[in-house]
């Protein structure tokens, strides 16, 4: 979890990281560090919590701003934005991490001027927003494009994967957590002449495509510690290109990708600066 | 091709339905059906035009409204915009034909009221549009679902596609056209307990399925002379809740996904009223 205090990537006034424990740790944790904040530097305008998912966002149910049903120890139906509230009577935006990093990544990073951009992050688990004029799209709930499945040629790579729901989803095969499943390894660590390379790269490129098909992004931004691997984004636009074979790429994408699938403008601060935005989109009226 | 000049689907005045043949006798007819039916019943306010695929949606691009690359002989870079402008001179809207018919669904059938919906058809080829608040998704190009590729057990359907550009993706496997050259007959005539039946609805099942991860839509609306064959919508739905199994369906579209996964409340007329649709928001000013 990063908390962060300022108004915008350029005015960090303080900041805070520490591991998601259970919720009465953190949420008192991530309170407390605002509080102290407040005394510091005065009062704080707004707060944006970027919560993993998935979580409702629907502002007239009455289980708004709750982490709904979750693997992760402790936090199934956690209401975050009611703890937030009964701490600091502040106004409070809440989303998705990925969605609050693609508002991140519009605001500030490589989204910018972007009509429809698809933010991913690839880390410990999967997850993706897709940004309409800088507002991430909802509907039913908000996107869970790491549970896409995949083609899991068995031959090639038997391992089951680690998705407690789906087994073999996109999560369950090219999340962080599969690959050290997979291989006792990250794919820094394993290299990127060792087979996990091309076998991630496939599997993310299968994201790319359907991304492609389905929203018609201007572009893909891929974030999180896996997608950082070196070798790994090149790899992934190579393995792009050959799935949408000629029918999309030369005309509106040109062969490279280069431009296409990137990486985050904001880096690794994607996630905390997209929350930094969600507030300050609440106090200029923008939300 | 079918024409119609009206105000809504209860205001019919005129229809005209002709195969697509090469674009010079199909624009020609079209635009004398709409020529004579000024004459019968007076000026025509706007006209809209839902086309097949792929086309150039942008209205600041050289070949906005042009058709862009088909297989689909003559069609290739028609400008089909320019031609019916230099006919007649009246506003024209110009959309893929799915696009146009999500339109259609949203302002007369089943989208009515919904923020996010997903129209798609299956028929000869296989193709869909996102709606959002009654507007098409738009990014680089419109969306290419039928591109996407389910996985393909070529033990279980050894049938190679005929997609021309992937081969086994969706409309390579599931389409009208796919299902005719499999079996040498259509679902209607191979009937609900031929072994075709399961095959394409979970084909069509893959497709609901990232549908729903990447979207979040409220509906989707199954359109389409394949997608009406008798039996065939209630086998898709099965499929897509196994698919989704447990993570999303129980909470959110319950078990059955009768209203979740539906037919369009425009029947075969979704197209055609779609582009009506499309020059009424001309007229209206709402486009």
């Amino acid at each position: 979890m990063v908390c962060l205090v300022g108004s915008g990537p350029e005015d960090i006034r303080a900041e805070l990281a520490f591991p998601t424990e259970t919720p009465d740790i953190v949420l008192k944790r991530a309170t407390d560090f605002l509080l102290d904040s407040e005394e510091q530097f005065g009062d704080i305008a707004a707060i944006g919590f970027a919560s993993f998912g998935p979580v409702d966002l629907h502002t007239d149910s009455p289980t708004f701003g709750h982490v709904t049903r979750t693997p992760k120890i402790g936090w199934s139906s956690v209401d975050v934005v009611g703890w937030i509230r009964r701490t600091l009577d502040k106004p409070v935006a809440f989303d998705t991490d990925v969605n609050g990093a693609g508002i991140g990544e519009y605001e500030w990073g490589a989204g910018r001027g972007l009509n429809n951009f698809a933010y991913v992050t690839v880390g410990t688990g999967i997850g993706g927003g897709i940004i309409l004029d800088g507002q991430p799209l909802r509907g039913v709930s908000h996107p869970e494009i790491g549970h896409i499945r995949p083609h899991h040629d068995r031959e090639r790579d038997p391992f089951p994967g680690v998705c407690p729901f789906h087994g073999d989803c996109l999560e369950g095969l090219a999340s962080g957590s599969a690959i050290v499943a997979r291989w006792n390894g990250t794919l820094e660590e394993l290299g990127p002449d060792h087979k996990s390379m091309q076998l991630e790269a496939g599997y993310l490129a299968h994201l790319c495509a359907e991304l492609t098909y389905i929203v018609s992004p201007q572009k893909i931004i891929l974030g999180g510690g896996v997608a950082a691997a070196p070798g790994l984004l090149p790899a992934v636009r190579r393995r792009t290109s050959e799935t949408i074979s000629g029918y999309l790429s030369d005309e509106l994408y040109g062969d490279a990708l280069d431009d296409y699938i990137v990486e985050p403008g904001l880096g690794n601060r994607a996630g905390a600066l997209g929350a930094l935005a969600m507030a300050r989109r609440l106090v200029l009226g923008s939300a």
